[in-house]
């Protein structure tokens, strides 16, 4: 349930009527709006009484909710969340992209790929510090020593780092570290990990499962919402499907079909998705031209002796090519 | 295989090449370009002895076509297919809008619906005559009183028409009133309905099944060229997955996939993917951005009494929007 | 909706029912059973005004079924169908195995493999006149003379004789020479051939398509029986997944699900949904445990040079071990 | 890469080749068989040398593991594993039949189903302590508490307990009142917890991620034993399809799928698979037949409150009909 709140509510009065949710024993969220503040009740089971609530001072209206999300939808918030990190805004029209290789395998390589990234417009690094592999002798990343070299790369380009955290012993580096913390794939129901994303004061990049709904999606983004980080970015990668001439089938009407019932921004990784660097730039476009809010693509300097795990990294021409194509270079 | 003949070779050397194939067993179809004239050699099992082609007056070289469809494959042809149909050339570049109902209802509501399609800028009129319906007991169209209908549209509008043949008691009535015959995603492996395709003069536009691989789709498109209609438009339409916030799953990916491989043009179905009219404009701009050679819309002036089978047609000023957003209003 | 007779309802009673329900613009459909009789009303879109039919003679009471699909429900005929051809039943309880090659290549062939099959007890041959391929060069069987070949199989080994028509053009001789006609996994939505099959006084097999829900089939089920041939025999054969070890997934709930909503018998193709004759036995096991009214299984004596187009024949000696282990052999 | 030892080869020649292995930078694992004793090498990236390993004492050959798991697949160790839980042996013939609720929500609750499902044949009890819901809205259990309740049910009854760790900070807890620890099919990738649980003395019960190949399951499954515990039960559950009249599709072909490669024992769960509790019954004895190690089965005494997550208990009485049906009660 929502409780919006007058146009000329105080903050008092919103916090009275946080407490009276409190007093009943479920969470009130207040969610600021430019057209209304809303009061976001989370914890019941099943309907609430707001018999009290209507009562209290400031208070307009409350509206039952009918997702089984609630802090993401946008009956909740009806506007766009933009999420700024740094001088970037992602979400609300901004398109932001990210790019750089799969893995950090030396500083050399990460900060050649990210003057090479940057020179092309990309505003944000990516790459892999702790790696999430299939079989458990592949490599799985340089740990530690690869956030140091995010580090510097970020000091030495501007770039803003966006890396991942595979569970809950290393998301505190890579928090402590990077500027947007990226929740991978196959942990999208890894719900000790989304509870505690939900608890850092980082952006969240949240990638969809192969297997997982739209619904499924929001309800891991809730999850992180309900500890109080609001600040989460979606991507959509590919699902699993029969079709075969790509790794995996990228979704691209999951775009409208989040942007229709949420407000948190949504990007598309169309390297993971297509597996093969052919496709990139074409399906980037055609993530663009769908609304997405950012793309998240492979680039390395030197892609046939890259260490990924799927994806194919693009020539930095080809990223440069993309960029020119979607006129999001500089 | 593929027979390359030099560039000064003459229609006499490429016809005595043929008659060699012949003598062989095989079938020889000539595929002139504008780089080269090949002859495409099919009907083998199992690889060619070359070695008697290779003596022959005017033969450049033989090359092995690697994919199990030949005609259709841009190895056999690398320029992509051109399908002109009156005043209107479908593929290499051009984008064309085939806009219309899901079944013809009667000549008002046709002609109501394909002046208003005609004047934001669509150049052919979609329209079941024969619908192939789950259920025995649905209503099955007007049949020939429906492509009657559709040829004074025709008339009175001058939109091209497309309409779909369902089984090959029907396609020569179809033929006889269309200028494209559709062939459905149920029919896409009705083998003897793609032969008869196969025989017609006029272009045929296949729609990929909804299991169907891209490989698939190629090879149905063969069966078709393999007659001697080498006018194929395929068409991408949405795939089955276990994804719910749409009727199928677009498969953008298709187009690149598709392009890299074969040489005939592919237009996009958001109507019948979507199965939503609100997803059906940004799935449009997507698969334009992606490389689609076109788009085939439902319209309806009264969507919400529209007999339908899964898409929900466009309002009228929605397409409009459509076609504005794309640029391909007039 | 079903007008239920009482238990002494008379002939003319039944069809005074009838003719009222004609001249209501429907079709009647009588349906026989050891309980009840009860008269299917098919042909109406929307609901049924029973008023006047509950006035007549010999009605206990009209019952609406809730389920797209009328004369294939259970709700329809409570009692599961048996099939009956020549000596064998189909359906409650029985369990049928048909065998042999995927295509008919010679008399000897067909023949030897006939006899190997019925020595282990199968009841059915098995084998394709009619092939539909996915490549137009591919062998596309003997045609006619397949189906004679048939016919003196039948004649010297005494064995039942299920073969595929692919159109309606090969219908009408493949009902002379056959005993069940099968209609493929590509041709489920071929309603042209369906309504076809449904003319026909043969026994028709039908296969589940490879993208299709329980509802589809039985709607497909209910093209045939609404045209007046009531014996339709389901198969399960496998759907398209993105899992990879068996080149489709054989959906065993198929036949729990199926049995729940409808009269009909259900059989396994265990061959073509595994793509591996490893697999056939335990599937075969598998799919009488879970309470399939029969198999049908690809078997060839001479498996390494079968013509064959996606399964795997199993050997003789593998099959006599698959009649034994199912407890299905003399 | 594999080195085989001679019959008659010593501890100590055992010992020599392993300290060899490792001074060439991998880990060498022994794999004592019936047949004969191995030792897999594991670790390494890219091809073994294994000239001197050849010139070492007691080894009589190499061989090459050709699949990307090397520990539990069958080229490693062609017997089946047989798993031994207290006075049960799970794997290699024995049918072993885990039962309860999915979730702990009292001791009274717990301890009348334990008595009733064992009263049936069941030897060990499952129920969920802690619970990975898609909601963070939903009940997650009743964690240690819950733990401390199936402790009770162990003493009070006999039987064993499976339950579920669902990250690392729990694992721990549940290892320590749990006789099998059970991983989720959404954690199957969740490799931190893997290794974890490849450090525990207790057995591993791993379920299949709802879109996860057979490759990828022994893949995770490698994860445990690479740390050690070769005591791993995998467990098939279901894979998301298109298919809608079951929760998620049974994949049975995924029993002789792993057979054929992996020796590791594979159980089946058709509750969570099903959906629906009409269709476990017949689904288990699918699962039976095909040769699956044994079955996981949601029972409630009170089903219709039952707290659930998508399988539907069973109803005592329906357990009963199932371990009757399927020869497994006393």
């Amino acid at each position: 349930m929502l409780v919006v709140m007058r146009n000329d509510a105080t903050g008092e009065q919103v916090r009275a009527v946080i407490e009276t949710i409190e007093g009943m024993g479920y969470r009130g969220v207040p969610m600021p709006g430019a057209q209304r503040t809303a009061i976001c009740i989370i914890g019941n089971r099943g309907p609430v009484n707001d018999s009290l609530l209507l009562t209290l001072d400031g208070v307009k209206e409350t509206i039952t909710v009918t997702k089984p999300y609630k802090l993401v939808s946008r009956e909740t918030q009806p506007e766009s969340t933009i999420i700024k990190v740094d001088d970037i805004s992602i979400g609300g029209g901004n398109i932001v992209v990210m790019a750089g290789p799969c893995a950090v395998e030396s500083e050399e390589q990460a900060l050649t790929i990210a003057r090479l990234v940057k020179g092309y417009g990309a505003q944000v690094f990516r790459g892999g510090a702790f790696k999430p592999r299939t079989s458990p002798y592949s490599f799985q990343g340089l740990a530690e020593e690869g956030l140091k070299i995010l580090d510097r790369v970020r000091q030495k380009t501007g770039l803003l780092i966006v890396t991942e955290a595979t569970d809950i012993n290393n998301i505190e580096l890579v928090e402590y570290y990077a500027d947007i913390i990226q929740i991978g794939a196959r942990n999208m129901q890894n719900y000790s990990l989304l509870r505690r994303a939900g608890q850092s004061s980082k952006p969240i990049l949240l990638k969809r499962g192969l297997a997982a709904t739209i619904d499924e999606l929001l309800m891991s983004a809730e999850y992180i919402t309900s500890e109080g980080n609001s600040q989460v970015i979606l991507c959509e990668r590919g699902i699993r499907t029969f079709s075969d001439t790509t790794r995996n089938t990228l979704d691209l009407s999951a775009i409208p079909s989040i942007k229709e019932v949420s407000h948190l921004p949504i990007i598309v990784d169309p390297s993971h998705a297509a597996g093969r660097r052919e496709f990139v730039i074409s399906l980037s476009k055609g993530a663009i031209a769908v609304g997405a809010d950012g793309l998240l693509v492979e680039v390395h300097h030197d892609p046939q002796h890259a260490l990924s795990d799927g994806a194919q990294s693009l020539y930095p021409r080809q990223f440069g090519q993309l960029m020119s194509e979607t006129n999001l270079g500089d």
